[in-house]
């Protein structure tokens, strides 16, 4: 019996994304079931009634929520072309970095943004940027997976893409080339492999989901 | 080589808990070393720059920081006695309720206790709960693990122990065996195991904790 994979989600979000470039780096045939937030379906209820969000993986009629956690589910399930490191450590060394992308860099970024600018969240986001950007110079490698793209890279997919237009939609900037050389490059080429230019949305689409956020279209 | 293993961490910590009680499940030796929150050792902050907190495991001299990483690299590296399911979706089930406690039950049961039984935080509190004992009704099994405690159950042992000396220091009752009776089951089980029995602090310790924070010491 072949696979039946679902993915549940809407393309502006990041974390959709997240799970789209794992599929499309492993060749994962897949359905994207578009889901209209103001209006969830019945399925999306039924798949995650905790957190009611996207994404959502329906694999073979098994549901999925979390996006980290549908990414390990991947990695467990799809062998080929593997997004986590084979050794304990070096997997627990992505855990740590994605973890630390999603709790506390990303809040960050918004905060600041969010903020239009406010002094103190600037400064704690440019800690944030820090960490990724020293931890890039540690490793000396184009990737945080090293040659290629793992787990680490796709958890700052919205670094890399989404940062941008809300810098652009809010006119702050925090990603700046002379602050973050390194991380600026690893975002220019992240963003232009295949797996992840053929998952991204639009650029327009999220500027404008942005603007929207910032009361400026 | 024996292995040389080091647990940075406090005693009242429920975090620093959760690693023990998986290297006491596993029966693995380590060396227990107590931080001073107030006052930080240099080896803390080098092995965890970016939260500075414990627990820190350093295992022949890698440090690993977050408690879930810390248990899923646990796992990894001493097979025996697992603490995660098998297969890939039983692991993506547990690594979902082990989120879930550390990102919504936990921040809930805590502000509901710390707003002095504010309506609004007791009722959100309850709601998760609430999806915990139906895991449990729907599972019909004694612990999150089944017939053995995994990373749920590991993850849930502030549940277990702590919240418990939390609502006595504050007078606010939360875990009611009237509302949650399956959770306060699998509570009385899960403290009664010998591995974690071994691995909690005394009680009166947490209960003294939580009167200073509550400023009834």
């Amino acid at each position: 019996m072949a696979d039946e994979v679902k993915l549940y989600g809407f393309e502006e979000s990041p974390f959709v994304c997240r799970v789209k470039i794992a599929m499309n780096l492993k060749g994962i045939k897949y359905d994207f079931v578009v889901e209209n937030l103001s209006n969830k379906s019945a399925d999306l209820i039924r798949y995650n009634p905790i957190y009611k969000k996207v994404p959502v993986l329906v694999h073979n009629g098994n549901p999925i929520s979390e996006s980290l956690v549908i990414l390990e589910y991947i990695d467990d399930v799809w062998r080929e072309v593997p997004i986590l490191p084979h050794d304990a450590y070096g997997k627990a060394q992505a855990r740590f970095w994605a973890k630390f992308i999603y709790d506390k860099c990303s809040p960050a970024l918004m905060k600041a943004i969010g903020s239009r600018g406010q002094k103190q969240a600037v400064a704690e986001a440019n800690e944030q940027l820090r960490f990724l950007e020293n931890e890039l110079n540690v490793k000396g490698t184009v990737f945080f997976g090293g040659d290629n793209i793992n787990l680490v890279d796709i958890s700052a997919t919205f670094i890399a893409f989404w940062l941008g237009a809300a810098e652009e939609a809010s006119g702050i900037k925090l990603l700046t080339e002379d602050k973050f050389p390194k991380l600026v490059e690893w975002g220019d080429n992240y963003i232009n492999c295949q797996a992840v230019k053929d998952s991204l949305p639009p650029r327009e689409l999220v500027l404008s989901f942005f603007k929207k956020l910032f009361g400026k279209a």
